[in-house]
């Protein structure tokens, strides 16, 4: 637990999703399976707060984002959210629009690993949750569809279109936002969209086994990784290679470093503290 | 049309270039074929200002690149465009190679999705112009040739060393442009260079169908995806991301996304607008 | 040779390096083959300063790096660096982080073409050299392996962060920094990780070949095709064109370009000067 968490207490429960914790694991599981798990304003408004409370007090390790039922969600209702947002009026719009991107920020920004285990849909705002996951774990069921402009809106929703580039190149990308057309496992495994593929039915599985193996090795040189990946993709390579000099001499100064190079002597498995 | 159209007048004619219009389709040919549809000084000018005159006239919701004869295009005129360059003084070869830019500008930055269609070879600055793109729909004939260097030229013309490594990450860009060896359709599909494959010569006929495809689609959604692909491979993540809320709150105030909504009510397709 | 070399004088002998110049080519090996060529803090500074020199003289038109034995670079050596870093107070951990850095600049910014030769182990650090190389030539034992994390540190080491995602996409980045497991040739080569793969045994005979077909190349434009690859990483569409035109009009005054056209008047090979 973080030494700086101040008078903000935890949420005791929260109503739009699913939160089980084991050891230093989240899961978080949409959980509307008759619906697709199809995204409300509460779900959305409930990642983005579990998101930064679980930054903010330190005690998870990894995060598995999953989705119950058919498939992992297909994305915001369109009862619940496009009937809703025609009667908005430009400020309220503007204010969904800026909380859907802070649940990807907050899932860029957090300090653990999130990975999303996807089986079946992954839809709209669904696949944009998958694409700012640092893994994406699929069985062949799965399949990505960022759907935006078959609504009438722009496929860089989210930051889709800063972060779809970035992961399978920009000629994948402009298809892949501007059609809205599905992407089945096996092109999206060859584009890079899939960090693991698993059996079928066996993404939520694979997903928690690596929450687990992630959450017991070194969390604070994770932690560092990932934030290095997320700020590196805005900064120039001298600007780069400063923050990563300024970053290992830190972690030279952990206690992981040390425990690496005991064990290694000892010829025995390091014990991690995640510091 | 746009409502802010000035005192300029479109062009009667477009002499280096054969331009057709069907619907809301522009069709540009480059038709040389005797000399592999080489560019010249006037058919980089014509690409730069049609452009600039489509994208103030607002009537054209997209527009195929295609090549007449042989191939799509064999690049810079060795005769008409190196031959005269070697007479030219620093002033002029900045002039001419601003120019070239500027049709690469003017294609990622048009309002609407320009589709190359490719057969044959697509070299130099043909290659360059195939890349610009926002779709690359090939046939099996179809080879990409950055030959720069093989002229004595650097491999960044045109915007290449900017677009080709964030098509297709930096390995295979400096291989590309450094080399400038052909790159055959089969390894252009498999590294992410080409948007569609089709049979043997149907790579017009396929870009066409793509074209009225997105010119009968929610054209203004298109056109935001487009820019926001484009604008945000400059951009922080933050800052995307906020752009894409206030794009999508945008958005959420036109007709098409209302229209979307009914037609989902009454089950039926979406009449889109563009607007 | 430039003809701005100040006063400094070259190092009659590299001690911590193998350093062989064939015609213009230079070509460094990590020989110590028994600790498969694990780096010592001698190896990184006698890179940084080689190629400090080398790029000063402007002699070197391109450069091989390779490992002598059964590996290329078993990266950073447990017992002379992460046992004396353990030592180490904030300063010199920041100035031994900051050399390693320093090391992959050179390589990034150095005014010809690097070639990594890989034949079995690339871990650690010498992964990073690697994937600095403008060339990944590799054979069918070759794998990678981002291994930072698993000695407690962050994946972003040398540059890493910023590169690989640049190379392979970010999914593929944060999976191979994240847990640094070995990526063997077949998949290395799948995600664009190998420029170009050999038959077994034969990365240094074919790294040597293309190294000195660059060498007989035009030198002047391989060296502005680098540059602009590396410097429009991060910068943006309009301000690469702008730089692509002044480099382009610049070579268009130079003697390469001209004999480009002498030589295809005359139907035979250019004779490249380098300038």
């Amino acid at each position: 637990m973080s030494p700086f968490t101040g008078s903000a207490t935890p949420t005791p429960r929260w109503q739009h999703l699913r939160v089980d914790h084991t050891d230093s694991v989240a899961t978080v599981t949409l959980a509307r399976p008759d619906k697709l798990n199809a995204l409300t304003f509460g779900a959305y408004a409930d990642l983005r707060d579990l998101l930064t409370e679980l930054s903010r007090e330190r005690a998870v390790r990894a995060l598995v984002l999953a989705g119950e039922g058919r498939g992992f969600c297909s994305g915001g209702d369109v009862d619940e959210i496009i009937g809703a947002t025609l009667a908005m009026d430009t400020a309220q719009l503007l204010d969904f629009n800026r909380m859907t991107g802070q649940v990807v920020r907050a899932v860029r920004e957090c300090p653990f690993p999130v990975i999303a285990a996807v089986h079946g849909i992954a839809a709209g705002a669904g696949a944009v949750l998958a694409l700012a996951a640092d893994f994406r774990v699929a069985d062949p069921t799965a399949r990505f569809t960022f759907l935006f402009t078959r609504v009438g809106l722009s496929g860089g929703d989210m930051g889709a279109a800063y972060l779809l580039p970035r992961v399978v190149g920009l000629g994948h990308a402009t298809r892949l936002l501007m059609l809205g057309e599905p992407v089945h496992a096996p092109e999206a495994e060859r584009i890079g969209l899939i960090s693991e593929l698993t059996q079928e039915g066996r993404a939520d599985e694979s997903a928690r086994a690596l929450a687990h193996r992630l959450a017991q090795g070194p969390a604070l040189a994770y932690a560092q990784t990932k934030a290095l990946l997320t700020a590196e993709l805005d900064m120039p390579l001298a600007t780069a290679i400063e923050l990563d000099a300024a970053t290992q001499a830190l972690l030279m100064n952990g206690d992981d470093y040390a425990e690496f190079h005991r064990a290694f002597k000892e010829k025995r498995p390091p014990k991690w503290q995640g510091r």
